[in-house]
């Protein structure tokens, strides 16, 4: 069946995005991260600052998170419901455009929204600690924090946040149907072997 | 760089070893598997029977297995040397096929012992229980056993034999190139990914 559906997750620094930019860009496809964040805050009702700020950083439980969940309106005992609300939102908005069009979904659970999906190609990029370190210098610049404390940091909040949302394991291969390594291969491979799926299906 | 060596681990029942067979025969790669466990027997001196039996059920200590330990010459505690033994021939072998020609060489920890080969495309093919309990029944027969209950003795199986000889996790997303799930995708889908990436670099 054609792969219309194709979301992705990423490392930190393994150059995903730029590989889901590239595939959406040769397919034709529409491409959301960002946008569906306001997207997000937009059906929820919620401030679009609370959300984006919150979004991934779900259950890093900090004082600033605690504070903007509450300034929401959750009142004690109430994050969970907040977190939930957030969640269950954006699943019904990944479906939609999932529905709408052909699309490159990256990173918020997508592959675990969309599990059932014949129609959807589920991708995982990971490279190793010294490829990516230096990618995040080169690309995001230094922001005083050692890369490799920052990679860490990172993907310790995306495995929080995917573990709070699905109950599954992010970077577990069984959740893709495939992953590659953007160190290893160089992104354009990655393209080129995504694309190959897509089309060849 | 051109891959000219690609090592491909796969849970029991996922089709890998046919996709291993087609990428070998496609792309003109000599292809080893069996062959391989033949070699390290005469290599290290030891019976072929005992070499075949031993191989993947390395950690595996059931009295059939010490039997077959102690009957190669591993006195009281000589059972680790002797897998110790086996495991160096082997590694001694992949390394010296994969400087001989273009092949494919299925399983054996292929991947760990040419991890820093640049030359090397490490692939790990996997599938849901569903996909690979039917696909066991219908390659090789009703043994009698549970096709799910197999599958799980078989893969725990590889899983300890991979972690006796490499000390990382069989099936860690971050220990191959290139990871696909066969069930989803189709074995010719992940054969066409796999040649993709082989012949782009």
């Amino acid at each position: 069946m054609e792969k219309r559906v194709i979301t992705l997750s990423r490392e930190f620094g393994s150059g995903g995005r730029t590989i889901a930019h590239r595939v959406a860009e040769q397919l034709g496809y529409a491409y959301y991260d960002q946008e569906l964040i306001l997207k997000v805050a937009k059906e929820s009702g919620l401030a679009e600052q609370i959300v984006e700020k919150y979004d991934e950083y779900a259950t890093h439980k900090n004082s600033l998170l605690y504070a903007l969940a509450l300034s929401a309106g959750a009142g004690a005992g109430g994050t969970l419901s907040f977190v939930s609300k957030v969640q269950q939102a954006q699943a019904k908005i990944i479906t939609d455009l999932a529905d709408k069009g052909s699309c490159v979904i990256v990173g918020r659970g997508g592959d675990y929204v969309l599990r059932d999906r014949e129609d959807a190609l589920h991708v995982f990029i990971h490279a190793d600690m010294q490829f990516r370190a230096q990618r995040v210098v080169s690309v995001y610049g230094d922001n005083g924090q050692k890369p490799e404390q920052r990679l860490r940091d990172k993907d310790e909040r995306r495995k929080l946040y995917y573990r709070s949302f699905t109950m599954r394991e992010w970077g577990d291969v069984h959740n893709y149907d495939i992953a590659l390594d953007s160190g290893r291969l160089g992104l354009d491979a990655c393209v080129e072997a995504i694309i190959t799926l897509v089309k060849g299906e």
